[in-house]
């Protein structure tokens, strides 16, 4: 990144600048190969071959499915692709590792996540990137592009603007608003802590957990973890632990502050650990292989930051009973990809008005639940190529909505 | 449309009641069995079946990618769907002949729109209906969104706030703004108007016009066919001829007073008719066949409102030597789907930052080529499903955007 920081310095022109890199020189390496003309691309579901064909899909015919709409709004479900499609929505403000990036530099995810959208839950997705950041011209843009969606996934803004983001919309929008870095991440983290509990012969209430990171993924992780139960929780941001003594927390630092940590820990990360039962590392930081060594046995440690873990798996496993990490290079991998489709499948099939908690723990143990007795220390989790998962997340999803009331079919 | 304004004035519920048609009933319907589910959808050009691929595709591959983008902007267009994706917005105020039916009602429209543009310009196009109609609103939406489209095709947007829009936006952005009802026509009606005066051996500065209609297509086809160098043109709104002495014009109306109507009309459109060589209707009125038979011999008859034209063109063929209409189920279709799909597909092709006024003419030029030597009374215009059209009118949009100077290559 020092040099990428460095050229980044120097005003962009529209057009390449001599010092630009060649089309041909970053086609060397696959990924740009790959990503070369897009990766995403619309197509037509029904045939134009002739005249006739225009006048169905097109005038006069589709008047009568206008004016139809016009009379019974919730017809757009049925007549248009709206209830089969989400917005990836971004401001480029927080994108992987990257950060502060901007729109257009966020395209390359978006573009990618709508692709794993209909690879694994054959929803189509519209990479949205906007040129603002302000909450509130956020808000107010997602609120007037909706009647085109039948979802929203907010990606990639950072925090804590995203919870705001976030709530606002949930509150102002009839159809489901969820936001992947906070949600695919907190269910995919909490099956695999819940397998990882029943490998060790425990229960979520018998542990005590340690998160580093209080961003949009730390918070996120830690709500679902106080949802389904677990015995403690103490939340880390830059500063420590986060407790009720602490000045300067904001609203949301403030509220894990009155909801966690029991054990009334206040010092660091490394403090915390002594004699805790689970790390989940959602921070970019380190932790020491002495700190993992100082937890209780049968420890459970997520160091999930990626590119780089905050500490080495192999390290890791020297001390700890069950590890996962964010990358596809080792055991255990926690990957959002193994949640947001078949979380938007379940919830556009029942056409869900919202997608609940409840929502999320049962994609959680229904994704927990596909590794079932071949659960082992290096399986607590399904693989992202495994195909039950999509359609278990789904189902589950799906059955919960209606349960929750929030299904309108 | 009577039973239609009935219906629409219960309240509509989220989930359809039980007064509301079944799906069942309304497939009944050709049109309606067509639209089950949408038309378009959203589709892998890549292989995601591994690890490897997933690799590449999101994470970690993708963060290269963001890089370039981060430190080369332009590098947007090379490497995401960006530069061959364009938003088709409306905010459903004008939809068809249907008017104000709402942004959901007018999806079915938009996806129609999206339909097209790929299937004649191979243009992935997404069909985004707002939930507000002031301009400010408007344009300050789509100035957001710019940065995921790499063209605006504006839609079904009510005069006279289209023309501010357009014009703010044009203003605002450096990707091209295209606002169809108002140039699509445009481009259209001037390639078979030109044909038409070939036929009857005369030019367009020989010929004196009337238009009927002055909203959006109004507007534009008076504008190109000034532009073009016609004889003269009167323009009348529902009040009659619009001319300099007539109080309580709007801005656009009062610089057409301006620019047109040397002859000096004030009347009715009718009135206008007597002796004029160029009839265009553009809005959903009527004209009577006395009136056609009051023009000059060699007249030009252009009923363009659909589903009704302003004249049955089999009446108005007994004094007229050339009719035209909107209909597939007459001669001389001026069909929209004519020119947007050549006029982006140029316009992307370059990277232009803008359509101007000479890329609509040229536009027009080569559509109405295409007829050649096949000209005739009955073929003024090509036929939408003619494949020669469409690479015609891409050749000489990209062309005339590097002459013009608004190519990024």
């Amino acid at each position: 990144m020092t040099t990428g920081v460095a050229v980044a310095a120097t005003p962009a022109s529209p057009s390449a600048s001599p010092s630009s890199p060649s089309l041909e020189t970053l086609d060397l390496d696959p990924a740009f190969a790959l990503h070369r003309g897009g990766k995403i691309e619309i197509r037509s579901t029904i045939p134009v071959r002739d005249a006739d064909d225009l006048s169905l899909a097109y005038t006069p015919g589709v008047a009568k499915v206008c004016t139809a709409i016009a009379e019974t709004p919730s017809l757009v479900n049925d007549y248009t692709w709206v209830s089969n499609v989400v917005a990836v929505v971004s401001d480029g403000t927080a994108v992987l590792g990257l950060g502060d990036i901007g729109p257009a530099a966020a395209m390359p995810v978006m573009e990618g996540k709508a692709l794993l959208f209909k690879e694994f839950g054959g929803v189509d997705a519209v990479p949205i990137c906007l040129d603002c950041t302000d909450v509130d011209a956020l808000v107010e843009t997602v609120v007037r592009l909706a009647p085109s969606f039948g979802g929203i996934n907010l990606e990639d803004i950072s925090a804590p603007r995203c919870f705001e983001v976030e709530a606002r919309l949930r509150e102002l929008l009839d159809i489901p608003v969820f936001h992947d870095d906070q949600h695919g991440t907190a269910i995919v983290a909490l099956a695999a802590l819940k397998n990882a509990a029943r490998l060790t012969g425990r229960s979520l209430g018998d542990l005590r957990a340690v998160v580093a990171g209080a961003g949009a993924s730390g918070v996120a992780v830690s709500r679902i973890l106080l949802e389904a139960g677990i015995g403690d929780i103490a939340v880390a941001d830059s500063k420590g632990i986060i407790h009720e003594g602490r000045d300067g927390l904001n609203d949301v630092k403030r509220a894990l502050a009155r909801d966690t940590n029991r054990a009334g820990h206040s010092g660091s990360t490394e403090q915390a650990l002594a004699g805790a039962d689970v790390f989940v590392g959602l921070s970019g930081s380190t932790v020491s292989e002495q700190a993992v060594a100082s937890m209780a046995s049968g420890s459970i440690v997520f160091a999930l930051s990626n590119p780089n873990p905050e500490i080495a798996p192999d390290v890791a496993a020297r001390h700890a009973t069950v590890v996962a990490t964010g990358r596809s290079d080792f055991p255990n991998q926690i990957n959002n990809v193994l949640a947001f489709p078949g979380v938007f499948r379940g919830a556009l099939d029942v056409r869900a008005t919202a997608i609940t908690e409840n929502m999320k723990v049962a994609a959680a143990n229904a994704l927990a639940a596909v590794v079932g007795d071949d659960l082992a220390a290096d399986y607590v989790i399904p693989s992202p190529f495994d195909r039950r998962v999509a359609p278990a997340v789904t189902a589950a999803v799906a059955d919960q909505a209606r349960a929750d009331g929030v299904a309108r079919r």
